[in-house]
């Protein structure tokens, strides 16, 4: 690593330091809570050859990184407010490589409204690590949790589901129907896998509405299981319901199907709604500019979800996906 | 690595989970900050064949990727809360080795009244990665700054300086002095370089009494730089005041002194206080059961440190240490 440590933090990282960091020359920061917030706290690592691609552009590095926290608080009802980043740069990280990971950072920032609160960089000897642990302010007693919901309650999920997917199939030059996408389609997924949009605008909405929420980072279904163990339910979810990137739905091939449910990197929000609760949720989230759909409900019972597809149990050979781990065959 | 995430995280981190961390089976932690209390962040990242060797027990390893932030935290006068422990597993990590990664943590979590509050666990290609941010309290408007030192007022260190770098050399099977040294002494040493003490029981003094602090991680002389170049003074430092390890005090040989007030992994406390705060930072320090020692202070003007052994400058090939480069030659 030819660039050391502390010319690394002047240059790249101290520009990016907001409030109660000093200016990234002090051990520790200062994180300040605004009044009437509780303070929820996450925190993701992603990991070249794991989470993203060697060749992968920096600056899309850094906002993924980024935006898996920034997902994460979203799904909890909490907006961001600042991060802490451990970065352990591998031997292919340069000046060029650095500007653009900080560029990727400070576009973020000025996105989602948050600053750098500090941090540590150090040489990894092989593959690049990042670690970012966020901040976000939820009103007090409002954090949204995976547990809270009851039978009885619809299930949402915002935007679509399996652009992730598809974008790194499409990255790794992996065939399928997606091949008969138009090019800009494809980039659109393929920018999706590496940049996924956390829905930061949904936080208020589900402190106010929702009665559990999570984001989804390894699968719709298995992460639903997960929603409704919590809540000591069961969920049904409708197949044909649920959202797919523009130019895949209507798929009917229920293979696909079955993949796209159960793949990573959607970061999407999943929400459940009390039915006395559903209009004003509509009517919020529309107003904050997210799409969301009903895509099934909370029930009674225990047990993986249900998964229908056109009435039927739709076959499912796996129901999360594990980063790191090739798709399941 | 043999066992997956979730099943790892069930046997090995919910035990150590505290009030907050909903248990780690929710996608974020609530912090409670106690009232009167501003929160203090740090976070650092220990690596495989970089901040720690390859061979050592895991709880040791667990333990020092807690403690040099627990250090970081009583550097800055406050007192630990809890931590978020992200960690990407080698190969070589087994059933075993995270037993005694959480053997080690519990022991620590036990003795410094934190608990973990969530975080990420992931398969990491070859090197086992260790990010921890830590989470503390300062009493409000007391956080300690390197900045805030004056002219006028003295330096402190508590413990010894070198201890860590010393037992570094003895790990590595490098000769020098410490080869007269008995067993237990040498093991002494070593046991310092693999588990930091950190001056936690000092936080309080720090925030009541000292006017800037820092923990020293990279070297006594180069820290002691950054904490005079903060406070916009100079510092001065009488060598042969600075408290070495049983054993290997005094010592003479200005090579090995410039050495070990230049190496890393002291994960002490440097301390500036002024005149009319020493009778009481002497008193609480005394009642909190941590020895210092008064080496120097700070002074007006500006740049390095000046060091002095019986009255002269002491030669120093380098002023700090770089985790990850060989010791200069």
């Amino acid at each position: 690593l030819a660039p050391d440590e502390l010319s690394i933090i002047d240059r790249y990282f101290r520009p990016l330091a907001g409030e109660g960091a000093f200016n990234l020359r002090d051990d520790a920061a200062r994180l300040d809570i605004p009044t009437g917030c509780e303070l929820v706290v996450t925190a993701d690592m992603i990991a070249e050859s794991v989470h993203f691609l060697p060749a992968d552009p920096p600056d899309t590095i850094a906002q993924k990184a980024l935006r898996v926290n920034l997902s994460d608080l979203a799904g909890k009802g909490a907006r961001p407010l600042a991060y802490v980043l451990s970065a352990g740069l591998g031997p292919a990280v340069d000046e060029t490589w650095l500007a653009g990971f900080a560029a990727g950072l400070k576009r973020d920032q000025d996105r989602f409204a948050v600053t750098l609160l500090g941090g540590d960089t150090m040489s990894a000897p092989r593959e690049t690590v990042i670690s970012i642990t966020a901040f976000g302010c939820a009103p007090k007693g409002k954090m949204v949790h995976r547990f809270g919901g009851q039978a009885g309650h619809a299930l949402y999920v915002s935007g679509t589901i399996g652009a992730g997917a598809v974008g790194l199939a499409l990255l790794k030059g992996e065939h399928g129907v997606w091949d008969r996408l138009a090019e800009q389609q494809r980039d659109v997924l393929k920018t999706r896998y590496r940049v996924p949009e956390p829905r930061v605008a949904m936080a208020s909405v589900l402190a106010d509405f929702a009665s559990a929420a999570m984001d989804i980072s390894d699968g719709l279904i298995g992460d639903c299981d997960k929603l409704a163990g919590a809540s000591r339910c069961s969920a049904l979810i409708e197949a044909e319901r649920v959202p797919l990137p523009d130019g895949l739905a209507p798929v009917w091939d229920e293979d696909l199907l079955a993949r796209l449910l159960t793949a990573g990197d959607d970061y999407e929000v999943l929400a459940a709604v009390s039915p006395g609760n559903e209009a004003g949720f509509m009517e919020a989230v529309t107003k904050a500019g997210v799409a969301v759909t009903r895509i099934g409900g909370l029930r009674g019972g225990s047990g993986p979800t249900q998964v229908l597809f056109r009435g039927k149990e739709l076959s499912l050979k796996r129901r999360s996906y594990v980063h790191g781990r090739p798709e399941a065959s």
